[in-house]
C-alpha cells in the first residue's frame, strides 16, 4: 500500500474465475499451477467478462490509483488491497524528435525505464504475482531471472516481508546484481544460460513450497502485462494505436499486450480497430524472430550470444503465441545485431533524454530498421514500449559514448577545452560502430 | 510534452511577477539573473498569492497532469507547454516495515529516486529550469553539478532540443557519469570539488550567453523543489505532516519544501498546522549542521570528504536559511558518518525495496539517529524525502551487500547452497560495517 490518498472505489468482488488451457480449453481451480495435466499446454486467467462490462467504466478506472492497481478487476487477485509501491502509469512520451530523425509523425515511447520501483516492466508483473503469492498462502517467494525480474521480486518482496529467494545466470551485468543483492535476498548464481536457470527452477518448485513467480505462479504473473495495454490506451484518450513495437524474450508481453487490448474492445472500454503488433529480438538470440522469417509454426531452440541479456531465452515459453499475433495482426518479428543495438540505446537518449538498457536498444534499433523497409507507415500511431533501464547494463554502452574533457577549474582551461569541442566531429564517436 | 491525455485547464495567466531580493527585498525583471545589485543577496521568485487563491483549487489541480505541472501556476513559467516528461507525483510510500524497525507509527517516504526521467529530484528543477530557459531565449544549458543535475540537464535538454554543456568534479562515479555522456552533450569534468566547479561556472555564466540552470537561471530552477512540498501534501489528503526529514546539500530544497507548504496554507488549499524541519547532512560534509550545532548564524565552508558526493557542497547557498528553519519549526540538523550512510542505504532496501544513493542513505541513517535521540515522536506523521537512485552509486555499497551463492545448473548443486544459507549467519555482512 503506497499512496497515501488511493481511494478504495472498485467492487470486491473479482472477475478471475478460473485457469484455462490455451491449447485444450481444460479449466483448473484457481491454485499455483501453471501446465495443463492432459495436454502439457500453459494455463491462463479466465475473466468473466459480462461482470467486467457491468461493473467497470472509464470513470471508475480513473478514478482508482495512480499505479496498475487502478486496473485491478482485470486482474487476477482478490484482494482490494494489493501490494502498491506505484507501479505502472509510466508515461507515454510523444517522441517528436526521435520522429523526426526515423521520418515518422506520430511516435510514442511508453517508457517504464523508469517503472516503479525498479526500473523495468516486471514490476507490473511481480506486484501481481507476489499480491496473488500472499492470497495463496505463500511465505517464500522465488524466480529464474535475466536479471530485471530479480531486481523486481527481490525489492517488491521486501516491501512486503517476504522471503525471497532469486535464480539468476552467472554472467549478468554488475547493475543487474547489485540491484538485486541490495534488498538482501538468497541469491543462487548458475553456471548457465538463463534456459539452464529456468529448468533448474522447475525442478526446485516441485520440491520446495515456494511461489516461483514466473513458474508456479507464471498464469497471475503473466497478467500484469496486460496493464502495458490498457495504460497506453487510456493515455491515448481511449483509444488503440495503428502498430506497436516490442521486444521478445519468452513472447509473454507481447501476447499480453494484445490481451490488454482485447480485453479494452471486448467490456466496451475502447472501439475495436486493427493494431499491428511487431516483435524485436536481438540476433544473437533471435528463436523467435527466426521462426517468424521462415514462415515455420515452431520455435527451435538457440544459445543466446548477445549483449542484450535481458532478452537472452533461447526457448521461448510463448513464441508460438507472439508469431500467431505478428502474422494475423499484418506486423513483423525481426532481430538486429549488438551494434545496432547499441546505436538503438544512444539514439533514443540524444533524441528523447531516456536512458535505456540493451532490450530497449534492440527495440529502438528494430524500430529504425522497420521504418527504412517501409513497414511503418509514417501516418500510423505507432507505440514503442521501452521495458527497462540503462543504468543496469552500462557495460554495454562503455567505449562507445563521448568523453568529458578534463580540464582545471579555471576560465582560460575551458575556453580551450571548448574550442577543441568545437572542432571536433561528433560523428567520430559514431563512427566507432560502423 | 508527454501524457498524450493531458488536460491544459489551467489558466494561461502566470502569477509570477517579479524577482525579489531575500535580504533587501528590492525587485527587479524576470530576466535570468540571481544576485541582488544593491546587497549580493539571492532573488526569488514572487507570486500574486491574491490570484492564486481566486483562481486554483484542489479541483483544478487533480484536472492537471499526473507531473509536476499540475502546479504550474504556482511556478515561475508563463507557457502552458511546459517540457514534461512525466517529472513528479512520485509515490508516497506509507513505510510500515522501516517504521516497526525504527519504532515510528506513522511513515512515509517520498520516493524520488524513481522520480523521471532521470531517477532524482533535479528532473523537478531541470523541467522549470529548462522551461524557463527557452521562453527567455536561451538555446545552450548549463549546470555546475555533483552528478545528479548533470543527469538531468543532459536528459531534458536532449528531450527538448537544446544544446547542453555541464560541469562536474572529476571523481564523480561511474553511473552519474555514463548516464550523462549517454545524452551526448558537452562534458567538462574538473579537477577540483563542486565548490571550484561552481566558481568557474560562475565566470563562465558571465562570459557566454549560456543558461546556467542553477546560476543564472537558479531563481525559475530552485523553485521546481516546491513540488515535493505540494505533492506531499496532496498525497496526504491534502494535510501538512508534522515533521519531514531531508537533506541538506546547497539548503535549497529544504528551504523551498517549507515554501511550497506555506504557499499552500497561504492561498487556502491545506490548513495552517506546525511542522518541523530536520535535516540530514553527511560527517565529511556538514558546515550546516555544525552552524546549527554551534547556534551559529553563518556558515564556515569545508572541503568535503565522504561518499556522499551528490550532497559534498561545502559552502552552501541557502545554508543559513535552511538553519532558520530547522530552528524556527523546532527542528534539527544534523550529520552521520560514511559507515552510517551505508547502512542507511541497505535499511531502507532491506525492510521497503526502495535503492536509494549515498543522499538517501544519509537521510535515513539521520532519521535513525534522530528518533534514537527521542528528537522525533513517535506519533508523528513523518516523512522521508529520498531524492536519488541507487544504480548511479554503486561502487558506495560494493563490498557491504551478500555475495550470490555460485551453483551448478543442478539440483544437488542447489540443495547444498540452500543449506549453506540457512546456517550462515546473516548479521555476519552486517558486522563489516561495526
Ligand atoms: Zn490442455
Ligand atoms: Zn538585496
Amino acid at each position: 500500500m503506497t499512496q497515501a490518498t488511493q481511494p478504495k472505489t472498485h467492487s470486491t468482488t473479482a472477475a478471475f474465475e478460473a485457469l484455462k488451457c490455451k491449447e485444450c480449453g481444460a479449466e483448473y481451480e484457481l491454485k499455483a499451477s501453471h501446465v495443463c495435466e492432459f495436454c502439457f499446454g500453459p494455463l491462463e486467467v479466465k475473466y468473466d467478462y459480462e461482470f467486467l462490462r457491468r461493473t467497470v467504466t472509464r470513470e471508475t478506472i480513473q478514478a482508482g490509483p495512480n499505479s496498475i492497481w487502478r486496473y485491478r478487476p482485470f486482474l487476477p487477485v482478490a484482494t482490494n488491497t494489493p501490494i502498491d509501491v506505484g507501479t505502472g502509469m509510466t508515461p507515454l512520451v510523444q517522441s517528436n524528435r526521435l520522429a523526426r530523425r526515423l521520418g515518422l509523425k506520430k511516435l510514442y515511447i511508453k517508457n517504464d525505464a523508469v517503472n516503479m520501483p525498479t526500473l523495468s516492466f516486471k514490476d507490473r508483473v511481480v506486484s501481481v504475482a507476489l499480491t496473488r503469492a500472499q492470497e495463496l498462502g505463500f511465505t517464500t517467494v522465488s524466480c529464474a531471472s535475466t536479471g530485471n525480474l530479480a531486481n523486481s521480486t527481490a525489492a517488491i518482496a521486501a516491501h512486503a516481508g517476504l522471503d525471497c529467494c532469486v535464480f539468476i545466470p552467472s554472467d549478468l551485468e554488475a547493475g543487474k546484481v547489485m540491484g538485486t543483492l541490495i534488498y538482501n535476498p538468497t541469491v543462487m548464481s548458475v553456471h548457465g544460460n538463463y534456459d539452464q536457470v529456468n529448468r533448474l527452477c522447475s525442478e526446485v518448485a516441485n520440491t520446495h513450497g515456494w511461489g516461483f513467480v514466473n513458474i508456479n505462479l507464471r498464469p497471475y504473473y503473466s497478467e500484469g502485462s496486460k496493464t502495458l495495454g490498457y495504460e497506453v490506451a487510456e493515455q491515448l484518450g481511449w483509444q488503440l494505436p495503428d502498430h506497436i513495437v516490442a521486444p521478445l524474450a519468452s513472447g509473454s508481453l507481447f501476447t499480453k499486450i494484445y490481451k490488454g487490448f482485447q480485453e479494452f474492445v471486448e467490456v466496451g472500454l475502447v472501439d475495436a480497430k486493427p493494431v499491428r503488433f511487431s516483435g524485436a529480438q536481438a540476433e544473437g538470440c533471435s528463436p523467435i524472430a527466426k521462426a517468424f522469417e521462415e514462415g515455420r509454426d515452431f520455435i527451435s531452440p538457440v544459445k543466446p550470444n548477445t549483449i542484450a541479456k535481458s532478452i537472452a531465452i533461447g526457448n521461448p515459453a510463448d513464441g508460438v503465441y507472439a508469431i500467431d499475433i505478428a502474422r494475423k495482426t499484418n506486423g513483423t518479428i525481426t532481430s538486429v545485431n549488438d551494434a545496432e543495438i547499441i546505436e538503438g540505446i544512444k539514439l533514443l537518449a540524444e533524441t528523447e533524454g531516456i536512458f535505456t538498457e540493451t532490450a530497449g536498444g534492440t527495440t529502438i534499433a528494430v524500430l529504425k530498421k522497420l521504418v527504412e523497409a517501409g513497414k511503418i507507415d509514417p501516418e500510423e500511431v505507432t507505440v514503442v514500449y521501452i521495458t527497462g533501464n540503462g543504468l543496469k547494463t552500462q557495460e554495454a554502452v562503455q567505449g562507445y559514448v563521448g568523453e568529458p574533457f578534463t580540464i582545471e577549474p579555471k576560465l582560460d582551461s575551458f575556453e580551450r577545452a571548448l574550442e577543441r569541442s568545437k572542432t571536433l566531429d561528433r560523428l567520430e564517436w559514431q563512427q566507432v560502430l560502423v
